[in-house]
């Protein structure tokens, strides 16, 4: 287990993709063509170093002078993020975070269609949150059986999200996105993506201590 | 702008912290007293390189065939994230979000005490959401002059966002949690980490990618 080989990932330069390609999307409605570097760079709060080496991994470079073609650098993370066509899910877990998921428009903008959601709370279920009814957990086999999604997305507590994930593994889902502090135990052909909020908390810490070493010069950081 | 010098953090690592915290915690609980690199990097779904990298940052180093003293790891985790006292926070936007990050248990853990919580929708102002009472925005300044906050939370619309860092910042706060899906125009002296949710997403499609150019084998990523 603990020593099979994993395919490293960039996850900084992946992370940021959104951001660029929210800024991009934004440019062009105003009626932009071009951008560059070091108007990338300004946006994200990164350096232009950055900016040219995560818009390599996307296969596309600038022209001197001219800088990025927007249309082509969109269709270019896009198609190096897997977004030209849509993915869609399920999401199970419809509190506080769940809601919060289900009301980011942005989702769609990226090809995330949530198709069902679900939860056990009877005051929940037959409620309807940001247009999507939410329908009770165990009517979750007979839906998937219509029309299975690729991604399940868990927003349950920690102590639910084992029995959660197992249900969805057993109903055919192999991608799941995590936002439970737990680490699912599924099969090796399961992909997950854990998100750890705390993570975010853990990384303004490491900065407020960098600042306070630094006499309080502010946020020169790039990630 | 573009061209000043950044300090460059290793941010997965450091996003990886509260999930060993997290497992660490757990297992003095239950009495045990060392961990095993193995034990960690089968939790973390990470090799054992990984783990032993990122545990070198905090300045720990385990021992042979003891493996790391937990209450020692544990402590040295807390200081490196700067995590042995308490970080004072205000959070401003008590929607789905917002009621999310208050709900989530850990955070008290983790050293964030968040001590009030600000809305500007006149149904929310006056509730109480997980033992915090929502105030008024306008209340912000007098609150503070009370008590000021080390750190902002931003739970508002990316349209508000703006407009919110600016009053934090003009009311003292240097340190910005960023939830609205904007960058934000601060000064200098301001520390800002913003956290972008499709981010996640964004990892969790390149893994699919993979997965799929792989031939379905599942789940073998390190970040």
């Amino acid at each position: 287990m603990a020593t099979r080989r994993r395919k490293v990932l960039n996850s900084p330069a992946i992370r940021r993709m959104p951001s660029y390609l929210h800024w991009l999307l934004r440019m062009r409605r105003i009626g932009k063509r071009t951008v560059s570097t070091t108007e990338l760079a300004d946006y994200m709060k990164v350096g232009w170093i950055v900016v040219r080496k995560d818009i390599a991994l996307t296969g596309i470079s600038g022209r001197p002078r001219v800088g990025y073609d927007i249309d082509r650098l969109i269709d270019a993370i896009r198609g190096f993020l897997g977004w030209r066509e849509d993915h869609s899910a399920a999401l199970v877990g419809a509190g506080a975070l769940g809601s919060a998921i289900l009301g980011y428009d942005e989702f769609a903008q990226y090809g995330l269609r949530i198709e069902s959601v679900f939860d056990t709370d009877t005051a929940k279920i037959g409620s309807t949150i940001h247009d999507h009814p939410v329908l009770a957990l165990d009517r979750l086999p007979e839906v998937f059986r219509r029309g299975r999604p690729e991604i399940g997305i868990l927003c349950v507590p920690a102590s639910a999200a084992q029995a959660v994930a197992d249900l969805l593994v057993r109903n055919g889902v192999r991608y799941l996105w995590n936002f439970a502090n737990v680490t699912l135990d599924v099969p090796d052909s399961v992909v997950v993506q854990r998100e750890v909020i705390a993570g975010g908390f853990a990384m303004l810490s490491v900065k407020i201590l960098a600042d306070r070493a630094g006499g309080g010069r502010g946020g020169r950081f790039s990630e």
